[in-house]
């Protein structure tokens, strides 16, 4: 949870398939950028298997930490989809068909032919009191109760589902980023770093090191709200390569 | 934690970079094929920030729970880089200069020029018990801490590391799988999907909707670590299929 400026997020990619290997994931990346471009600061994620228990546990944790969970994975129609039903337990509401979700999947289903099945009504199943997140892709809709928004596995999907609930939620400054490359191994611009990071504590500094055909490099990351801090951090920092004889480039990333 | 035919694991991605989406996780999906190629089960993954308490909090939480935890990230040089001391702390180990990883490193770092820096001396300090694990890409090493494994974050160096530490690891029996391809959406597949699931209760089921330009399909992965119920319950399930019309074909992955 946060004061009134930041706001945190959990993420929770729920299926065997990722844990096997047999999918790997792609929407981590792509939720931790939307996030990060909101104004929402991402703080942690867990992977957990198509288990009652572990989704229970890893729903109830996260939901009192943070101001909001996103769950990707497990809201298709199969008997391995236990998402939904997961999310009801862990909230303790009853889940049951919902006339919303039914009214916008029927006509969809009988307009393509496909037979309005039991396996397909588990699609409509929605825990009690959670609003629907509409699905332009394929119609089933995920849905956010509380502050845990329930989203489909499948990235294309799970895009237009977090397009869907974004102005609903609320958000806190956003996370400003600098970056410099240098032509310079890590260890090189580690005291340089660490002093710039001792003067500035506000402002948080990562070093990500590289190989490229020229040698080592790294990549020195400073990111702040606070626009006017991380400007001064960067001259800063940039004075004190400067003082070792390190070149350093302004990156746009 | 496993009976002794099921090795389980879980692994803590260690990274601001990963949260903010500056850097796109590929070591997860890299484990998890690993570990399913070895016959381990990863379980769970955690995504942490560089925070001491936040690591330690991980590392305790599922060090008890599983066989072997796999760590990657915050092993460099710089002031962000406090994953070996976070790991001694879980542990409430000292951490000091490790010989052995010094013999290693003062050379390798003299051959190229570099200078032996307090930073670079940072990548030689080792949770005491531990032993170290080789990296024959940039050298600097990880190491192994009763059934923790601490390794790089760049993936070239992570897959070294991982080699090198397989031929110490316990497996367990390997988790053998067959896939079905059906051009069917996954709607009219989950009944006989559900059907074949209750006949064999030990073989994990899994439906995964793919959209293609012939339409909806999806993709029926079965997974045992028993060969002979494997095939039986692929049998039972193209019956299944058989006797509502719906057409599968085997799937090498």
């Amino acid at each position: 949870m946060s004061d009134v400026k930041t706001v945190t997020a959990a993420m929770i990619v729920i299926g065997d398939e990722i844990l096997s290997g047999r999918t790997k994931d792609k929407n981590i990346g792509y939720i931790a950028d939307h996030c990060t471009a909101i104004g929402i600061r991402l703080s942690e994620v867990r992977v957990v298997s198509d288990d009652r228990d572990e989704i229970v546990h890893a729903v109830n944790a996260l939901r009192r930490k943070h101001d909001y969970v996103f769950t990707t994975g497990g809201i298709g129609p199969t008997h391995d989809d236990i998402t939904a039903e997961s999310i009801a337990a862990a909230f303790s509401v009853p889940i049951d068909i919902n006339d919303e979700a039914k009214a916008l999947l029927v006509p969809f289903w009988e307009n393509r032919g496909f037979e309005v099945t039991e396996a397909r009504l588990r699609m409509t199943r929605i825990p009690q009191g959670a609003t629907l997140i509409a699905n332009s892709v394929s119609i089933a809709p995920g849905f956010m109760i509380e502050n845990v928004i329930v989203m489909a596995g499948i990235p294309k999907v799970m895009h237009v589902m977090l397009d869907a609930v974004t102005p609903k939620l609320r958000t806190g400054v956003k996370l400003q980023s600098q970056t410099l490359k240098v032509t310079h191994a890590e260890g090189d611009v580690a005291v340089p770093l660490s002093k710039a990071q001792d003067r500035f504590p506000d402002v948080s500094m990562g070093s990500y090191p590289f190989v490229s055909e020229q040698g080592f490099g790294t990549q020195l990351v400073l990111r702040s709200t606070d626009q006017d801090q991380l400007e001064k951090a960067m001259a800063a920092l940039l004075d004190l390569l400067d003082a070792e004889g390190i070149e350093a480039t302004r990156v746009e990333v």
